[in-house]
């Protein structure tokens, strides 16, 4: 245990209000060993809160939160804020079931106004509240901290427009630390460290005559009028000046005895509108381990807390990520048109093994999946064959894109979609669950999903050979469940399932990552007397017809079992058999799929469990379906 | 007809090419004329390709198309482009079933590298063919033509900070004239404004000095590192230049003697990486008609060629637009909580009637579907109750905002959803064909679409009563059914369906528009001796169960029907049935949506014809599941 006598005092921000500004540097460090000491034992996002232990030790001393909105983007870097407003207690439960989220949730504490976890979302969400402040008469601060990388979404820049419009009071903590996930890239950056490198950091001397003296209340009203705003405030500005934010900084963002009077001018400088403070921070700063790796301090396993030496983690099979890395390598050695592209994930997705393999052929566009896909499009419509690998919950942010750009259009942009399905400690803010459904209602889309690794590696060969539409394959998070991966892949025959087990009684027909769990329950359902037959459907678009057809003449029960939402794959499906006549004579069809809640965090066999989707919950609603729930309640009392 | 006897020459941009450059301000005035004469047959988008003649004639003459790839973002204004490329006879036909399209489109011409619609996309699919030229070591010209309302979208923002730091040649040409669809808003308005204002234009002297001198190519390769890049470029630049572009500008875009020069130096100059030419020019230039208005000339009617007089339309009934515009006003003057959003589309949406009305709680937030939706949930956060008025397929622009900030915080943010459903004349790129899919798969939201305007008027009163939680409802565009309309909204219940009309064998389950298509066939079965029931789901969540299991169990067919693509409501639908043992012992369901292609430009009844959702489709879907196509042939045949 780390010692840390005046964190103790602090239960909540209105006991940290009560300290003396003097007492702020050994609070910060009694934070930051905390935080550090928590992250030994639950592993997690890490590297992003130590980078702001002082940023938000000083911004609950200085602003009354929570009735002044403290939203911090992406929220990675949340969890000293979580130790300091009541949430320590939680601390080393994090990400895990019933434990803490990793992210700010509105549900878990009425200092996070707005949860977070997806990049760039944080100005949006405080001019709102600014404005919503403004309309209540109110005159309680907003206060939106973001980072460097998600500054470079374009959603942010849609809010800084607008902000410098509407003009309303909100304060924008751009913290800076030169690398979001991965090293940060794009022109924004290179903007960013020359906006640092030309200015020296603020001095306590600076920061009276930079607030005080330069904006007088008449000057904000005039600045409704284009021309003058523009005249007077933008001549030789920043870029956040010309978006009409008011600009101030850089700031050292570790130098306590400068950030909280500067945070204070700020919040005492009430005439102003937006205004955007630039704080230099250090991402993992005081981290304790030998070698630093800035991608590794995104998120990092759990370590010894006195060694600080990584606890290694038994691993039994490649993972997916791995294996699709792999087999994209060996595609694009066969194939020099093949290039691929990462929204600032290229750790994440494997492509930083594409990467160094083809450092010409990898693209890393930044937080920025609009831009990624139709930038894709145009690859393709050259005749490159890009595969735009971007994880199925922030695919999400490219929807119209591919919808737009790419089907309607019909071009050959291969999708290859990590983290399918449910994800595990991150919760639903990362879970993958609609991507069949905002994807399989799209014409001439293939939509594949892989069952295992194996397939994963023929998926990646048959994505490469389809060159005249777009396509799609999906996979889960984590490790592969251990079948011989092949030499090369093999393009697979497009709209074909496969028969795994044959059986005459029940039939399962999984999409996806659930065909391991299908042929548990199949071996339990056989010992049980049923005999059973599992199908692999590979794709929901274009369908196995014939497949299905002879699953659901041939067997009972039909079972289609999948990790996405309703809409997807099973709907697809009924579908198909809606419209051929085949449940005009009755057909016992049982679409199971993520239930219509979000599932909350914990590790992906106890969310499954939840969502029920396990092999046992598949053989109980075999059950169901031939109608002996009796045996059901009879294997769950012998279990 | 206009006489354009130097157009009469132009077949095709090599014929342009020809020219001398004194015979290009004719060309352009004859250009203008022609498409004005044009649009007096057609309507249709018209101001924003007058403002564009003399730069489209300036590009064709300069550059080598199609061989130099131009791409007009969001294409509204390419009009005078397809006249000059070969398509000048199908210009009186376009947005007309089996006429041109009213947008750019790749299968249309070899002169329309990629095809737009949405806005902001084409830096992006720029830089796509720039990089990919570049791995071809080709050396033809990539020039992207982006309006500064469409600049103001994350996505402009999120190419152009990639294309900053890619540093390929590309050409953007920023055509900025004040306003987009409507007046532009946000701070990126003010500040070009500004820009403009602030310097002269460029003369034909000041060009070479500009372009010729600035950029040895020395320069080019230490931009890499960011500190000289950005000392060097940045002190005192554009905003564009901070994010890596060489800003050339501003320039009359009208003027041709500035404009042909201006590009060929651009175009010369080819050790440049990105470059951003500002060119300002006034939306419908030298249009005829005595009132202008600029959101207006966004689309126009049908107008007199000689008088330039509006033909008068008849219209029988409001617009479901206006409708929805009037509902809401009443809900605001009883709930001054009521804020409603638009993102650059007042007129469209309906919201300037609001705006009228509450010019302080109406928000356009400029072309920003993203930051839109976000930012109404900060709204919502603060106890305001946010109506976010957004086409449905622009809205798949915030896909992930609506997923990932409001349903799965079950934020209270209303989404009015107009243009559900095909759309006409804008033809695919604007159908508004996956809303229901992509939203009712969300939990706990809740989803409605209008069956008529009175129904529309009930539910704008329906989602002021839900405060709990999100939903949305769609009407289609276009005129109203012609019921009557209440007074005053009143609260629906939730979840609850209608039955409209009592039969006992078949039964017609609409969701949304195509109601009064089921009461036709409804009429047209009865005559042919068989009862039908017609009900009107009004939720596609939650579902009305009851009256699902009363319709499937007391009917012979159950149809669904839905202005939608599978995956939406039937899917529902079928996934409760199927759940909850109602197709075990048969049903004959046959979910009708949109067929799984893209449906083509034309009159709505023309496009739901294509699509087979029309009644006599219902009432031929009817015969074939009741096992007699032959009576379908004998209704044909008597046709």
């Amino acid at each position: 245990m780390v010692v840390t006598p005046l964190l103790d005092t602090v239960a909540c921000p209105a006991d940290l209000r009560k300290l003396d500004k003097r007492q702020l540097r050994q609070l910060a460090d009694e934070l930051r060993a905390e935080t550090i000491d928590a992250a030994a034992v639950t592993g997690g996002h890490f590297g992003a809160g130590l980078g702001v232990v002082e940023l938000t030790v000083a911004l609950h001393y200085v602003f009354n939160t929570p009735d002044d909105r403290l939203i911090w983007d992406v929220s990675h870097q949340a969890y000293p804020h979580k130790i300091l407003t009541s949430r320590r207690d939680g601390i080393r439960s994090i990400r895990q079931r019933n434990g803490l989220h990793g992210f700010t949730k509105r549900t878990e504490s009425e200092y996070d106004p707005f949860g977070a976890a997806h990049s760039s979302t944080s100005i949006s969400a405080g001019l709102g509240m600014a404005v919503a402040r403004d309309f209540a008469g109110r005159d309680n601060n907003v206060i939106a901290v973001i980072g460097d990388g998600a500054m470079s979404a374009g959603m942010a820049y849609e809010a800084m427009n607008n902000a410098g419009a509407l003009d309303s009071r909100l304060i924008v903590v751009l913290n800076d630390n030169g690398m979001s996930i991965a090293p940060a890239v794009g022109a924004l950056t290179n903007y960013l460290s020359w906006l640092i490198s030309s200015r020296p950091f603020l001095s306590l001397r600076d920061i009276g005559k930079q607030l005080a003296s330069r904006f007088p209340k008449s000057f904000q009203k005039a600045a409704a009028r284009a021309d003058e705003y523009a005249r007077g405030m933008l001549f030789g500005g920043t870029l956040f000046e010309e978006l009409g934010f008011y600009y101030v900084g850089p700031v050292d963002g570790h130098d306590m005895d400068t950030l909280v009077p500067i945070l204070q001018n700020v919040r005492d400088a009430d005439t102003l509108g937006p205004v955007l403070l630039h704080v230099v921070t250090e991402k993992g700063k005081g981290h304790p381990f030998a070698k630093p790796s800035p991608e590794k301090y995104h998120a990092v396993g759990k370590f010894d807390p006195v060694t600080f030496e990584p606890k290694t983690v038994v691993s039994n099979h490649p993972t997916y990520t791995e294996v699709f890395a792999d087999a994209l390598v060996k595609e694009a050695e066969k194939d020099e048109r093949i290039v691929a592209i990462t929204a600032a994930m290229p750790g994440g997705t494997g492509l930083d093994k594409f990467a160094e393999h083809f450092p010409k052929r990898c693209f890393d566009v930044g937080i920025a999946e609009q831009h990624a896909v139709t930038f894709a499009g145009g690859l393709a419509v050259e005749g490159m064959k890009p595969f735009t690998a971007i994880y199925s919950t922030f695919l999400q942010r490219a929807f119209d894109q591919v919808v737009h750009d790419i089907a309607l259009q019909r071009l050959p942009v291969r999708f290859a979609i990590d983290r399918a399905g449910l994800v595990g400690q991150d919760g639903p803010t990362h879970a993958g669950s609609y991507d069949i459904t905002y994807l399989a209602c799209l014409p001439d889309f293939v939509v594949m999903a892989a069952a295992d690794e194996a397939d994963l590696v023929h998926m990646v060969a048959t994505a490469a050979a389809i060159d005249d539409r777009p396509c799609s394959f999906r996979y889960p998070r984590g490790e592969g469940v251990g079948v011989e991966l092949p030499q090369d892949g093999t393009p697979l025959p497009i709209g074909k399932g496969r028969i795994v087990e044959e059986g005459t009684k029940v039939a399962l027909l999984s999409f996806g990552g659930r065909l391991a769990e299908c042929r548990k329950a199949a071996a339990e359902l056989k010992a049980l007397g049923l005999s059973t037959t599992v199908a692999d459907a590979r794709f929901a678009k274009p369908l196995d017809e014939d497949l299905i057809r002879q699953l659901v003449l041939n067997h009972e029960v039909l079972i289609t079992i999948e990790e996405g939402s309703i809409g997807g794959f099973g709907s697809h499906v009924l579908h198909f058999l809606a419209t051929n006549n085949l449940l005009d004579r009755g057909a016992r069809i049982r679409p199971m799929c993520l239930p219509d809640r979000f599932i909350l965090h914990g590790s992906m066999t106890e969310q499954y469990d939840d969502a029920g989707l396990q092999a046992q919950h598949i053989v109980a609603e075999v059950f169901k379906a031939i109608g002996q729930e009796h045996k059901v309640l009879e294997l769950k009392a012998k279990a």
